[in-house]
């Protein structure tokens, strides 16, 4: 035997067949509440110029390129730098300006695919991830109904893939804690680094805000502890500042608020937190984060907000947008880590067919066929082993149901309802 | 406006919206094709040991590797040579190199994504292309209904998606043409050669078979030109020669098809072609091809076959195996470049709900809410734009049901059948 390293390298994950049966229903799952509201599928290159991802702010100490194995013999040589994609929301920004004439706005798409960062791999950080994203686009102007959309649609993922689990989606304004800084006269140059004190305060409480007095770290916690309903925030909020672009957050967060009710999303599944920043810079108005409200160590479970500039840089237009992200592998490794949930059964089958000899074989083919037609995911036990061979096989597999054909044949199912639907088929 | 080039790199093709949502009904039936079988999807890493690829036949001259943009300031130092990969199969062998111990034999799975290869861009062929693969492998040994049931399932997904064109599906053994060359004592060595005349025969029919008196060329033809039914064919070639790995290739055939017919598959779905041998040099056995009947030029719909050793230099074990490849990208490129299918709507909404003033929207957002929630996708027009500015945005997405509410709501569709389920669910 060759003395081979088979490892997939560093930071490039891969699920067991079992965990990717709960990768796929989850895939599949989001990507039909996606269509369900209105974003169908639009996948875009794995790869594009780097220039154009360097320009939409990709760091290119992580940004990976592509090169030739052989690079002198490669048979057409590139003369542009390839880059692959980082994000998703890059590659749609290029596919808008690509294909400004052509779409109708709003523009809506949803995506479900890999992107890679050649970040340092560690524990639960992988090069390689899915990410499961939606925007919508708008021409100069986009409704807020929207951004309460994707709350709705956060809020629907979660109840139907993780009914079990309790779940909370935090909505903040960006405008409400700029125009917050812009009033207590703030450096605007300091805005980062207090967005991102605030956005860590939860995992670091006792962090002190350098070059600022206490008293200012006073105010600002004060401010984003404000607790309470909804209606309650808004109504401090309303009166805590009179800073233009302070209250314009404001009015946003409750234009929002009152789309999610008449949407009729349950104010259980949604709270105002005016801690919640986002970590990316573009986000200029709603921004909101889905956490297990049981198990707030996993993160953000869903994330997203509203952005002014989706392609300008590209088209020379405003296209506000706004948008979701779900990252998928880094969430499902820490489920599974964390063993909120299981493994699957590796098979896709419902149903398995045993045969006792080969001289049923066919009578087996034909049972099976039935089955399948039947709309129900059967697998043939095809090769010609001992029958207790063929039940360890079923068994590892997790295969619910097995037909054993013989001179007659024997239906034995995990599950009386379906034992009896094949019954029913088969006889 | 900045001069700045967003075209697609060259090779990286992008369908348009509409024709997006052609390509994910394809990927969902096929998909769902495969796991109704027993074949459940497992998605393999983008990236591997490019070591390894080379070791398994992949052309270093068109195979990828990653790079850094800045690789001096990289975040962190891969010391190997990751390449992407550039077909399924080896991925595939990598995964059960690392997984031996952990999986059931025969093992299944599918997978659909994106493989990459640096060839010359030209028309129709890309840089990037999804596959759509299945593999199962056996240990040591695995059975011929294996190589039927490939057969079959091809038959299946293009019944559910061109219902409308006759596809036949074309099968051989490379057995019976290794054995009939290693007959008539031609140079082992010059099998591929004469392989790849056979498999281009149909091309250019007049071709000359170089370095060969012509007489063998004239036996060659006659061979491979072999018709009839499956049984008139078989019957012939096992009066055709005695060679043993001759008759082992006809007694499989011989087995394949009996399990076709076991399985119920048509005898106008496939025939026996003894031109077929494929193109990879790996098939040792089954190997098959679909075409279009009536449109021969759009070339292999699907093909596959059977290899003798999936993944020997990783594992010291021998692990035979058979398969499926549709080249998913170049095929529906191609069907849509012939106009043999179309483009569908852009949007995945059956229902938009249209506002004809502001005060209506909150009903708006109900009544969409309430469709939706019977299963039924379902946009909202959130825009405070003029009602006929509603309308031409529904119209240009060809969305079929509109719902216009003011006062009262009216229900427009294109099909009377979704209009009457429609106004039942509002009123």
């Amino acid at each position: 035997m060759a003395k081979t390293n088979v490892s997939a390298p560093s930071g490039f994950p891969e699920f067991s067949p079992a965990q990717q049966r709960v990768v796929q229903k989850w895939k599949r799952t989001i990507s039909e509440i996606f269509e369900q509201h209105g974003f169908p599928m639009l996948e875009t290159p794995l790869v594009e110029r780097a220039e154009n991802f360097v320009a939409k702010g990709g760091n290119p100490k992580e940004m990976y390129v592509l090169d030739r194995l052989l690079r002198e013999d490669a048979v057409d040589q590139e003369k542009d730098q390839r880059a692959i994609r980082f994000d998703h929301t890059v590659p749609l920004a290029l596919f808008v300006a690509r294909n400004f004439n052509e779409l109708s706005f709003p523009f809506r798409r949803s995506v479900i695919g890999p992107v890679l960062r050649g970040e340092r791999a560690q524990r639960g950080r992988f090069r390689q991830f899915d990410q499961c994203d939606i925007d919508v686009i708008g021409s100069e102007k986009l409704s807020l109904a929207n951004d309460a959309q994707m709350v709705a649609i956060i809020a629907q993922i979660f109840e139907k893939l993780m009914s079990e689990q309790k779940f909370k989606i935090k909505i903040n304004n960006r405008k409400i804690l700029t125009g917050f800084f812009a009033a207590f006269d703030a450096d605007p140059t300091e805005f980062k680094k207090i967005l991102d004190f605030v956005d860590n305060l939860e995992k670091t409480p006792n962090a002190k805000l350098a070059g600022h007095p206490i008293e200012f770290q006073e105010r600002i916690l004060e401010f984003v502890e404000m607790s309470g309903s909804a209606d309650e925030i808004l109504g401090k909020l309303k009166n805590f500042s009179d800073h233009e672009l302070f209250q314009t957050g404001v009015a946003e967060l409750s234009e929002v608020v009152q789309n999610l009710r008449a949407m009729g999303i349950s104010e259980n599944l949604w709270t105002i937190d005016l801690r919640v920043a986002r970590g990316l810079d573009y986000y200029t108005g709603t921004v909101f984060e889905a956490i297990f409200t049981e198990h707030e160590r996993i993160g953000s479970l869903a994330g997203g907000g509203r952005y002014d500039d989706l392609a300008e840089v590209f088209t020379g237009k405003k296209l506000p947008g706004v948008g979701i992200s779900i990252g998928l592998t880094r969430l499902l490794w820490q489920l599974f880590d964390a063993k909120i949930i299981s493994p699957e059964r590796a098979s896709s089958s419902d149903v398995i067919v045993l045969s006792r000899s080969p001289e049923v074989f066919s009578k087996s083919l034909e049972i099976g066929e039935k089955i399948r037609n039947a709309g129900i995911p059967t697998e043939v036990f095809f090769e010609p082993k001992k029958i207790q061979k063929q039940f360890d096989f079923a068994k590892k597999m997790g295969i619910p149901c097995r037909v054993i054909v013989g001179d007659d044949f024997v239906v034995e199912c995990d599950d009386e309802n379906l034992r009896a639907m094949i019954s029913d088929l088969v006889k």
